[in-house]
């Protein structure tokens, strides 16, 4: 019997779940209500053990730290390769790649040296990853303070045989640290092109951090063949004040700075790759990864090593708790994110991607904090897919779901139609850490480390089994 | 003129507007946007300064550790009412309250003394907050380990003349590491007690931490008058293990242990009251607070330091953007939280109080965390309420706003009819520091304090002009 009124019933209740689905509201499934479980499995498991940490104790203690090309890369790699054999990965190997060689040298050294009262004062600075050495005498010239490209093209000749300080700090008013970090980096990355064009001899840059201490931050930075290249070395961020207020008291301030930095010829290396076969479509992949190399500061705990051990330990726990996926699902270390993403060029191209389908590729570099969501790497219909799973990442306090950008390392399988993800993490903490002394496993919290693989290892599984 | 169409499709956008509201996503009206646009100038604005941070170091630093009655309370109520004056608030004023007065005395110190090898093991401990000390010699006794009061009562006769080692740990599976504390508490709370009833001579409690190290963790033990007082310690998660495998290889363990603590007569303190009054409804407050007392391990960084500046700041910010509220907020740092919740009582029923409506009474005390959302402590209308504003939460990454608890301290204005609000926050770390001398300033992060006071000041204030 079919009676009219029920046929508005029935219109009405498919226009509401239509409201709630375009909302990202998902109707809970029985299929949903298993997910749950499952992630509460997880939950249990991962938190219970926090294996993560102990993983990445082992990275850092016995690896240290791992610039592309150094020795400390060679352990790590091996590590990284061990820590997933001992856990009984389907498949673990290693993927050559020959990466760039850079190495600090035994000093690095700047100091304020002609001031009104004669006193020298020491800069507490590092060399910028890439920089060439000062002469062996170091270089001593008047300080130039700017705070912008534009500012320094507007000194102009001025500029000529000085030191350029690059000074523009952080915005802290940026509630995302990584927006305050990407307005003020290019003085970094590109600073010592823009000094040599207006004839500065070196470049002396404000510290990538919000901290104020008197730690200097390194990292990557640039040359262009068509410009003199010139040293580069990063000053903490006490010092920058320091160094700003005394320019502003007086004349012909002078720095002394000696770098003994090089680069030394390419050298081989490796991107580590473990993986649990996919059940019912092995050759459709899902990636998860971090990058192995660091920099030569600190122990990179934050920066990637929780990414790494991350990624492993995704594998594990679906491995401990017996889950098997349909989808292949794989671990990748990548080697190289610091200075020339070679890993990242390497993986996607290397023979073993003969026959081979990424559906997705996510990664964490963002530090090893508490996760709060996913990034979305990919067009509106992806993120819409993703949103359909919000509550069960609600449930593990990582429910926004963005779109965004995915990681440095897994872009390049992006590119390649690959659906990109990237861990959102808690990070107003992470730049007083990010690239220097300060990045060390003290800083990482177990659990807070072990919720980002669990959450890694819910967005891998629920692809492996539905699909994207 | 009218078509039959356009009632048609004004029935259907009614209906989705319904549809909409029905499930907590609000239209986004003048008005949002106008407190969307508020809300970002209070995070450019507090970000930028992160005063709280300055505040909680001249409080921890001058005040240093300050339970109830002691001189440390005192300057820091002191410090409180200054800080409140210097940034010039409306009116700041010092509530007289009676507290309990318990000192830690200069001994405190246990020792495992028999052993198979005869090796004397120190033990790092702590008395309990409220202990009576051991007699002068100390009380050296064997211990029995039990994981819960059950287990005690099984025993039964077998515990007399012995120390009680309670040693159940936290359940480290909660993501929620204050679920994970209420599953531990009642060995600390009520050890004492239970532990007399059987006999006991003391009490060994495994501190209530998620961390292994050897820093013990005191906090608030009681005793009942029908039952024979014991002293009881807290003592270090790593001596815990020490004592709790020893016990499974030997025999007649033994432990040595001496307290000199001592609970003074009742002394002298208050609450420290300041405030915005309002413009329109100045008899209308909105309580926003913390708790001024702390134990006397660490300097109470984040318990609860962090809740009483971020009161503070919630003022500052919206007087420093000339922000006048309808309503009166006002910033209550209550006295004794810890150890008798004697400002809390007082609060409610002092003479103030004549011709006030508490409408609203909000405590951060749950550490200096990056928030995540507010617990609505009321029935589901008032979580409704506040849900409407739940995308002006969300964009400071605060959205998850759910039915729970308040504070202890306001939970008393809470029972007389205000609504009740806590701030929750990231809180992994949270039982790493609390109550013992890890809880110090360089484990809070500025920014992350800082977000706590902004979203304090845009709930006080939505309140404050939307009422509830």
């Amino acid at each position: 019997m079919k009676h009219p009124l029920y046929s508005v019933a029935a219109i009405l209740v498919l226009a509401s779940l239509i409201a709630l689905s375009s909302f990202g509201q998902p109707i809970v499934s029985k299929l949903d209500s298993s997910y749950m479980e499952l992630s509460k499995r997880m939950l249990a498991h991962g938190l219970q053990r926090c294996e993560a940490y102990d993983m990445l104790e082992e990275l850092t203690s016995i690896a240290g730290a791992r610039l592309s090309g150094s020795p400390g890369s060679l352990v790590a790699i091996d590590l990284a390769r061990q820590m997933m054999e001992r856990r009984g990965f389907d498949k673990v190997h290693l993927e050559p790649v020959i990466v760039p060689h850079w190495v600090r040298g035994p000093v690095e050294e700047a100091m304020i040296v002609k001031t009104s009262n004669r006193l020298a004062i020491p800069l507490s600075v590092c060399a910028l990853g890439g920089s060439i050495a000062t002469p062996v005498d170091g270089i001593e010239a008047e300080v130039i303070e700017v705070k912008s490209f534009d500012e320094l093209k507007k000194i102009g000749a001025t500029a000529h045989g000085r030191i350029i300080f690059f000074n523009r700090p952080f915005d802290r008013t940026k509630l995302e640290t990584f927006e305050a970090y990407g307005g003020a980096v290019d003085q970094r990355s590109t600073g010592a092109i823009e000094a040599a064009k207006v004839g500065g001899v070196a470049v002396l840059v404000r510290s990538m951090t919000l901290a104020l201490d008197d730690v200097p931050h390194t990292g990557a930075m640039n040359y262009v063949d068509s410009v003199k290249q010139i040293p580069a070395a990063a000053v903490s961020s006490l010092d920058a004040n320091i160094l700003s207020d005394l320019l502003k008291r007086e004349k012909n301030v002078k720095v002394r700075m000696k770098l003994t930095c090089q680069t030394l010829p390419d050298a081989p290396s490796s991107n580590v790759v473990g993986e649990l076969i996919g059940t019912e479509k092995p050759n459709e992949i899902i990636v998860v990864g971090g990058h192995l190399d660091s920099w030569d500061k600190g122990t990179g705990a934050h920066d990637d090593g929780a990414g790494c051990v991350q990624a492993i330990e995704v594998l594990n726990i679906l491995k401990k708790l017996g889950i098997k996926p349909k989808r292949t699902i794989r671990a990748v270390m990548f080697m190289n994110e610091e200075n020339g993403q070679r890993g990242a060029k390497a993986y996607p191209v290397a023979p073993q991607r003969e026959g081979e389908v990424h559906i997705a590729a996510m990664e964490s570099d963002r530090g090893g904090f508490a996760p709060r969501g996913i990034s979305v790497h990919g067009d509106s219909t992806l993120l819409q897919k993703v949103l359909r799973w919000k509550s069960l990442f609600e449930q593990l306090y990582a429910g926004r779901i963005v779109s965004g950008g995915s990681g440095v390392d897994v872009t390049p399988l992006v590119e390649k139609g690959a659906a990109g993800f990237g861990l959102i993490v808690e990070n107003h903490r992470y730049f007083d850490y990010h690239h220097s002394d300060n990045d060390t496993i003290d800083k990482v919290n177990p659990r807070e480390l072990e919720m980002g693989a669990i959450v890694e290892a819910l967005l891998c599984y629920l692809i492996s089994e539905e699909g994207l």
